[in-house]
């Protein structure tokens, strides 16, 4: 297989675009297509200050690496969740993360071939980590079988603590945007999930860009939630980016990557199927499919930690936490 | 395994309603079920007159069957399609409805423990039969390669000739009301197909009840859509119908049966994850998901043969067929 660009060996071939590849080339194209999906989704400008949610996996370290490129005022930040049970999950995470940042590859020019940074003024990114063993006492399994009586996966109580650290982070050091990594494959196995049950309210806020909706929230963006894993898999490798190959070991076996394996089935038997449930899920919201399902909810500030929430005294995260002053 | 109501041995264990029934007990069942589809989604009264489409299969059989014990006016309409190779699918389809019909099975009270039957007035069912290739001068497969220059498989001329032919006839002979043997199976493969790829004309359209939105034109209803297949297979073996096993060899390998075959994992991984797709989707279209997609299409007469159609000169039928005068 030939790069359809300069006839070198192709690195991809993507069918469902009918499009192979060289290295090179791909890293051009990956580019052009996050820019281009940060456009059309009107997910954020140059003079706005993004913070990239990083976990030490391909799809994060490859926004992040993307967005640098693109001369994107692009800060990290990475949740330490005391995950290192069976393997030392949390702890090669930020590993990874600090080997991308000190290695810096994104300052690098690919010489007279790479149109991507040429034009571009170097951005210096800075990494927050908050380790939440350390600052709210317990690790991520922890917390969840003194709360979940031992039932169940932890995943529940570590997207809470996520969503929450990383909204409140993101809105106290004055970041207009808060950027995760959710590829194609991910959006598509949510989409597909809540398609099952047709959650008309979630299928509502399913979306590239979600609007700050209230005052302490900040705007959220996914801007690779059109590539397939595999073509993020294939930037990284291509950036020669070293990143966490293990999957969170709580994740194993759940109904998300049951789904996934269906989905895949589907890709399978027609290239650009999930693509394609994805763009037209878009359109079809865009043309108002779910827009009566759009409640805007109340929001009050927590009794705890002023955070927005739903809750009239304290909030989700400050219940399960069981936090009775503000950690700062 | 037992039945739940009397403890005689269980012939089907239905996991996602947590229910066995012995042959008696799951025969009243599935009556009483389809007699609440009629209800709920307003399909016909006992005063209208009803035409089942029947194939000779045990979805199409076991409805017509169910619809004459409840002593409904139901007749039936068989379309012989001249698919008679590799096998003789067409004329064995034919012969088994013959046979539901002398048996006159329905009419048999299944004694002191039959509640379905003991209180109806029995009504003597008519079936029509059309066949295609004595009135039309061509079989599905026949014109279908005249048409089609011999790409791809017959069903587009299939469908399109048996939406024609049942409507038709249905309107003709002054029958309210169109019922076809469409099982949850059936309904979950539509809807998935028209969900992937988020066509919201179809969704706005996908319903047990499809009103006569224009003169001419003849409720449609399925009354089994809430009823798995295995369900309908289990309702004609207690009732001791015979039906055609085969499939039409031109399914063989469709994408329909491929993403049959993605549904069934989801459903055993998850039993009732079918029906809830279906009943969920029902929910949100019902609560005005896919009302803006609603259009309301202009319908001329045709030009030939009368029938209500979009087309401003002549149908699709009579196109297709070459109809240059009303066939009667």
């Amino acid at each position: 297989m030939r790069c359809r660009k300069c006839d070198e060996r192709a690195v991809i071939n993507m069918r469902h675009h009918k499009l192979s590849l060289c290295g090179d080339h791909y890293g051009e194209w990956f580019v052009a297509q996050i820019e281009r999906a940060i456009e059309k989704y009107k997910m954020f400008t140059r003079d706005e200050r993004i913070l990239v949610a990083v976990s030490g996996g391909k799809d994060s370290l490859s926004l992040w690496d993307v967005l640098l490129r693109l001369g994107y005022q692009a800060d990290g930040m990475y949740i330490g969740l005391g995950i290192n049970t069976p393997i030392p999950y949390s702890d090669a995470s930020l590993e990874m993360t600090r080997k991308f940042l000190a290695r810096g590859g994104w300052r690098e020019s690919g010489g007279d071939g790479d149109s991507v940074t040429s034009n571009v003024t170097p951005y210096t990114p800075f990494l927050h980590v908050v380790d939440v063993p350390e600052v709210y006492g317990k690790s991520i399994p922890e917390i969840s079988r003194a709360k979940m009586r031992g039932q169940g996966r932890p995943c529940a109580a570590c997207g809470l603590t996520k969503r929450y650290v990383m909204n409140r982070l993101a809105h106290e050091r004055g970041y207009a945007v808060l950027a995760t990594g959710h590829n194609l494959d991910d959006e598509v196995a949510v989409l597909f999930q809540n398609t099952l049950r047709w959650q008309t309210g979630y299928l509502a806020r399913q979306a590239p860009t979600l609007p700050a909706s209230h005052e302490g929230l900040v705007r959220k963006v996914k801007p690779l939630c059109r590539m397939y894993e595999r073509e993020t898999a294939t930037y990284a490798v291509v950036r020669g980016i070293d990143y966490i190959y293990d999957e969170c070991p709580h994740a194993a076996g759940n109904q998300m990557n049951f789904h996934k394996t269906l989905l895949n089935q589907l890709e399978t038997e027609s290239p650009g199927a999930k693509l394609s449930f994805y763009l037209e899920f878009l359109r079809a919201r865009g043309e108002g499919a779910f827009d009566q399902f759009n409640e805007t909810v109340e929001l009050h500030a927590c009794e705890i930690c002023g955070q927005p929430t739903t809750a009239p005294g304290r909030c989700a995260f400050c219940r399960m936490w069981d936090v009775s002053a503000i950690v700062q």
